[in-house]
């Protein structure tokens, strides 16, 4: 049998990694969940509910952690919660495994065997312990809900008695995950909907959510299309093409989300200050990226800003600003991974460290860094 | 030819009586316009747009109105700006005709012939210049909107890797213009949405927008629904089953939204304190009456207010959160009014004061009250 520890997260995140469904889950699986008083309050999940889910609750997050063999954070959590750890025993969480390289080693000196949950392989048996798409969809529906109650315009078409309110126009950036919620968001609002990609085999999947997609469309194009995936790295006279098209369609814009991210580097800029700049006063931007550095050249990090009528939304943690559904998705993803971890017979800890996604995720074990990219990080820095 | 100002609003109003598009369908009428400098802006109209559109851009209010035919205003003014006026002018806007009767009694000694757009016949001919069901319309979408990005899950069920997000419930008080559009909104964005309505009749309407109607259907009910319209008051006994049923239906919504006006009184309430209480922690209510003295019982005028972890949302005027929709449909509201005012070929005012629409919203003529309704409130108040 094992013990499942939860801490409280810090101010700025309300989500958690455990709700009242998972705690079923878990000690079905014959584990003991014990949960810091008051953790869930903010995804609205109260300790009653956990406790008759099964759970116990513990008075502090140090009680909480302190026999724990399995630790569950959302965020990195600060060096004293490790210390009150046993030694060996497993912190999972979204543990930034790009940021602050020092303060992950000496998170690591610790002796607390750390699993970062974004370095999941995208493999399709990792799908269901995905934490980078669970919140990326949540991200993209709240992004375009947050645009759309501030742009000051309605986003669908209506007839009215007194003329025609006509459909707004939306561009999406990036058709991720959290970009194709978003696209979806907003067609189901009623918009006109766009959105681009640098991967042309994105197309299909855009049009197939009614939206259209913006790019051009030459020979080359049509190759990297059917060529599909990340595989094909396009000309620089594609590339500039490809530019004053975008730049033409933003200045017509209502309503823009920005979603690029490249993994363990800055977010790439997508939107320049001139091209804010071309865009109507009154038009709405959610910049998705502004954690990593942004893709949007005057967005700022956190703040909701305005630069020459345009709003730039920078907002910090949208999927915690639905923490019901992101806490709920969060914690299916780690009961999923905690599976694959576990002995089903015994119900104990059999971690097999060549597994893909107990490999994949592992950037610290017995004392040190595992993770090749973050090592090479902590020397580089 | 006349000539017809618009002063700035007040600081709590975005709206503006004049867009570019309805002051080029002014300046067809033979009317010149004349707009204080940077009137429009909160609705994203700029003197620029206004000059183009053929508009003269005045330097103040004063300077607007002074030699002016017609005023248009959004809400009532002070009365300096009656005062700035010619005696024998008309000021046509949304005058609050049940608000401080005093008020309005000054108002109308200034010598201003004063018409509360409010007031328009319900008559097919006037749809085109019905202001409570064009800015209703869109309060009823800014409503859910807001709902959405204040509620802590998402609208719409997902299926996602991790697991489904499920719909969530809306119920939707009132099936008046505001209601309705809110209900269409709910489910574009994917809710399970229902609603009710003291209108027997409103049930087909209801439905027709994908949402399920909540009443006791009894004899009593069904009888009402086929007669159709107002007329009907329901028996004691029914009320009372229908009370309990709402009861029943509140504890297990998600978001409410409450529309229910009645012109000239206070707005009634819909949900009592206890109502509140038995929903879930997380929940969202919007108050669209809450100007009126509110449908919600702990709900705080003009404010977003908590009981019991319940969010209740009492936000003033809406429609000024779309305000360049709002001024877009007010415009055109305001422009086929005015055509009613004109003589078509000289172009001069030419009023019937017998033409029910402008018989219907005159409340003051050369320095005194015409309205009967609001001279008994003088006299009563």
């Amino acid at each position: 049998m094992i013990t499942i520890g939860v801490p409280a997260e810090g101010k700025d995140e309300p989500r958690i990694g455990v709700t009242p469904e998972s705690v079923k889950r878990l000690t079905k699986n014959g584990a003991e969940v014990l949960i810091s008083s008051g953790a869930g309050l903010r995804s609205h999940f109260s300790d009653e509910q956990y406790k008759e889910a099964g759970a116990k609750i513990a008075k502090s997050d140090a009680e909480a952690v302190k026999a724990a063999d399995i630790v569950l954070t959302v965020r990195r959590p600060d060096i004293s919660l490790a210390k009150s750890m046993k030694k060996g025993a497993l912190l999972i969480g979204m543990l930034e495994p790009f940021g602050d390289p020092k303060g992950l080693d000496a998170l690591a000196k610790t002796g607390v065997n750390l699993f970062a949950m974004e370095l999941m392989p995208r493999i399709t048996r990792a799908q269901v312990m995905d934490v980078l798409s669970s919140q990326s969809n949540l991200a993209g529906y709240k992004a375009v809900v947050d645009a759309a109650a501030t742009f000051g315009r309605a986003l669908p078409m209506m007839m009215t008695a007194a003329g025609t309110v006509p459909a707004a126009k939306v561009f999406i950036m990036g058709a991720g995950v959290a970009g194709l919620q978003a696209i979806a968001t907003a067609r189901r609002l009623g918009a006109i909907v766009t959105a681009t990609d640098v991967r042309p085999a994105a197309k299909e999947q855009v049009e197939s959510l009614g939206a259209k997609f913006v790019a051009v469309e030459d020979d080359e194009f049509k190759e990297a299309e059917t060529a599909g995936g990340y595989a094909k790295e396009m000309s620089a006279a594609y590339k500039k093409k490809q530019a004053d098209l975008i730049s033409d369609h933003v200045k017509n814009q209502d309503i823009i989300v920005t979603t690029a991210l490249i993994p363990g580097r800055p977010a790439p800029v997508l939107l320049t200050k001139a091209q804010v700049e071309s865009m109507k006063p009154g038009s709405v931007i959610v910049d998705m990226a502004v954690e990593r550095g942004g893709n949007v050249e005057v967005a700022k990090p956190g703040e909701i800003a305005e630069h020459k009528g345009v709003t730039i939304m920078g907002k910090f943690n949208l999927p915690g600003e639905v923490p019901v559904n992101a806490s709920s998705l969060y914690a299916k993803n780690l009961v999923s991974f905690i599976e694959v971890m576990l002995d089903k017979e015994k119900g104990d800890l059999a971690l097999d460290w060549e597994d893909e996604v107990i490999k994949g995720t592992a950037i610290a074990k017995d004392g040190g860094i595992v993770n090749e990219m973050i090592a090479g990080n902590l020397k580089s820095g």
